[in-house]
């Protein structure tokens, strides 16, 4: 199995699919897409060109391609909508089929009239054997299933496509585009060359093995090998980073209860509109509790518990969001400055959880407002600082502040905490390759494991074909992830999760 | 003021504009629209057309106008987005003037960050002198605004294109494109012919008063003037039935409580997505408890307060949603079977209230169920069909169901009888013109009154001037509907009521 036709045409579905490609609600333009054999022919059932001054009448089949044409779609003379349509031809389109796209007015009604239309005449057509194939509704993610089926970009890259679609913020657009870009898969590619290099190697001296030649000299294989598997190992590790990058960067807020936990958190997430677009509101629509800040996506971790504490216990908070801790990676941790003996406890009690190599910790004291008059914010900023460094406790930020009484300086400086931690998880993302797909994590943490079999097998100087399996499989593993080893189930599995209409 | 640059080059606005044509969502494509001189100055700075073998490296500027081109967009050579781009230039386009469009990955990322790279990059062309005119965000329906300001659409036709983007029922699209298309448009232009053309006549024997000579026959002056106020009544009286079908069939459901009005109300809207759109779910997105049945949209006026009714007294609980019952087209009139004492002071309260003119009712006598074994569901439907022609009340549909044993016969009947209903509303839609404007309605009742005072002054001989004025008033009425008569003002308040990037 090639890059070209990857899966062969057993398994392709040669029905012309039609979806929309654009997102319901108020917009001014819909777009619909076809694509198949008989795409043209079927639009060309339900559009008609307006005829030029000057030019011949023209079908969409007799049209340039790439060309946008004015026309209209009409049923029983009755008229649905005026509208642009363009003609792709095979193989130049997104699919890699013939495809047409029509520009309708976004009313639901003209979107769904024209889809329907398109799958009523479809019927007729086939029925008169004008077309070969049916046309249907697409699948999510077929477009794109059918362009790697026909070599447009091989696997990685269609699963970066809903990457990219998906994309809020600059650090997730950039690593999904450096995907789609085929970043990723050349660097893959170049690990299978190595591996496949071994294998030959190894499968040379077994063909010669009767004769008791040993071709390859083994230490000399493991020092190659040692080296592709030193770049998958690092592959695989990208993902905690790429992981995260993708779907935010957790953040939890812990402290004690009335320490104003709430209340920064409803400050942060108040205001995220004006954050993450001056241009316009997006990202609320969809998810709730993430934030874009300086393009970065902090995720902040369900606290829902913490929200809405009933809690009157006066002790740390942190035992019963112990787990949500774990598995964050901007902790900050709320104190309550009026409550000077509790401050060391908490941050001792912190210091014991926090893990300072995938961790930043960001330390609030609030209500500086209600501090004895002779407390200074700076002097309470400098006995936690101390007390930090006995403990050997190292956090990104101490912020001494008051959020009643002055919220909007406690969100830009809590703001800027974040940004700088923010700007240090992705300041080398640019041309560097993140793994953000679990997937392809598990397809390299596969490789990995076949691989340190072979370092086994080469310790234990375990029979040559037993290694060449293992390599294989290895090779076989990163084979998946660029889709050169694929199953039909495997391949569906992946483009369920994309819209409908790409 | 004619109809091309209607309101003349004071009123235009010369800024390049820039929006996204597509709603925001979950989409594979997404639209940004930029119109003005130096759209295409503007996009060429940001957009890299690929080169293709055999052909030179076009700019935007120097690309055939309709063609989609597949380009790049980059920033300081990082790539943000492989796209198409397709050029349209004065006056063949939307706006009628120069428009460019990119069709990107429809990442919220990428959108913005183009129109940002666009703004950015066009303050510096403009501080070069490169360019004329600055470009900023579109405001909302600028684009159309401006479409109309060139000549591209009257005022009328402008604003059937929002109506058009909105219309999620065949039988709202049909009024919006006859609307779109000119139809409303060119009987307008008529009626106002026929009013100019009687001015004229009236204003001829103005000029020779002083010879006092009537040159005008006064009764016929009044037989044509009738005619024409005919006709502009009916434009007017169609509003009732065009504004209804525009925001949907208002239906009220009333009844005692306990008799299942809540569980009707429900089982309508539970299932709407259904009946709205086999191909997908889109209404429900934007508006609460409207239906769409077999291509009519009933809007169920807000029951809330029967929904959840905590209400014990054993009354109709008609008089507290008397005020909705009169807003409504459809009146459903819920009764208990059980309760067979109460169906005919039921019955009769209601045709104290209904109007039978404009009010269709349905009736559905609920809990058959638990009839006494000796009654039939036909013979209670046989009871209430007496008792109510007894009274003169003419139901539309009297449904003896039980909404708890068989839900679904129940709403397969209530929808058959919406559908008839709702048939009989449009059945004449198909060609005829239907006022769904409050804007155009209130023009039309103001030409209505004007003419009213021609009668009025036919009728005492008051002098000609003082008609003439009051003929010329009705005049301006209707050309400001089509826009040959318009403000500023006006025409801001109009076009702020479509969405942004149309």
């Amino acid at each position: 199995m090639g890059k070209k036709k990857a899966s062969g045409t057993a398994d392709y579905n040669f029905d012309n699919i039609v979806a929309p490609a654009t997102a319901v609600g108020a917009g001014a333009i819909g777009i619909i897409r076809l694509s198949g054999a008989d795409a043209i022919t079927i639009a060309d059932a339900v559009f008609a060109p307006y005829r030029h001054p000057g030019k011949k009448s023209a079908k969409l089949k007799t049209s340039e391609s790439y060309k946008l044409i004015f026309g209209k779609v009409t049923e029983d003379s009755k008229l649905i909508d005026e509208c642009l349509a363009a003609v792709f031809r095979t193989p130049n389109s997104y699919t890699g089929e013939n495809c047409v796209e029509f520009y309708t007015h976004a009313s639901s009604y003209i979107m769904e009239k024209i889809q329907r239309m398109l799958l009523e005449v479809s019927s007729k057509l086939l029925k008169d054997n004008v077309i070969s194939a049916p046309l249907r509704l697409a699948h999510a993610g077929e477009f794109t299933q059918r362009a790697f089926l026909n070599g447009k970009m091989d696997l990685a890259q269609a699963e970066a496509v809903a990457d990219l679609i998906a994309s809020e913020t600059e650090a997730s657009h950039d690593i999904a585009i450096n995907q789609m870009r085929g970043g990723f898969s050349s660097e893959l590619r170049n690990l299978r060359q190595s591996l496949l290099s071994l294998c030959s190697l190894i499968e040379l001296e077994l063909d010669f093995s009767e004769e008791d030649v040993e071709f390859a000299d083994r230490a000399k294989l493991s020092n190659l090998l040692t080296a592709t598997y030193v770049k998958i190992k690092d592959l695989a590790d990208s993902f905690a980073l790429g992981n995260v990058i993708k779907n935010g960067i957790p953040v939890a807020i812990v402290g004690a209860v009335n320490t104003g936990k709430s209340t920064l958190l409803n400050l942060m997430l108040g205001e995220e509109r004006a954050i993450v677009s001056p241009i316009q509101g997006t990202t609320r629509d969809t998810v709730e509790d993430n934030i874009n800040i300086s393009g970065t996506l902090f995720r902040f971790i369900d606290t829902a518990g913490i929200r809405n504490t009933t809690e009157t216990i006066e002790m740390m908070g942190i035992e019963r969001t112990f787990q949500k801790l774990k598995e964050s990676s901007v902790i900050i941790l709320m104190l309550d400055a009026t409550r000077e003996t509790s401050i060391s406890p908490a941050l001792l009690s912190i210091a014991e959880k926090i893990n300072p190599k995938r961790q930043q910790l960001v330390i609030v004291a609030n209500k500086t407002d209600k501090l004895a008059k002779n407390v200074s914010s700076a002097a309470l900023e400098k006995m936690i600082k101390d007390e930090c460094r006995r403990i050997k406790l190292k956090p990104k930020e101490i912020i001494a502040t008051s959020l009643k009484k002055t919220p909007e300086v406690a969100k830009a400086k809590t703001v800027s905490a974040l940004s700088s931690i923010g700007k240090g998880f992705i300041s080398d993302i640019q041309g560097k390759t993140y793994v953000t797909n679990l997937r392809h994590y598990q397809a390299l943490k596969d490789a990995q494991a076949s691989i340190e079999r072979v370092f086994d097998g080469l310790d234990n100087n375990l029979p040559t074909d037993l290694l060449a399996q293992d390599l294989r499989e290895a090779t076989d593993d990163l084979g998946s992830i660029i889709g050169e080893i694929s199953s039909q189930d495997v391949l569906n599995n992946i483009f369920a999760n994309f819209c409908i209409g790409k």
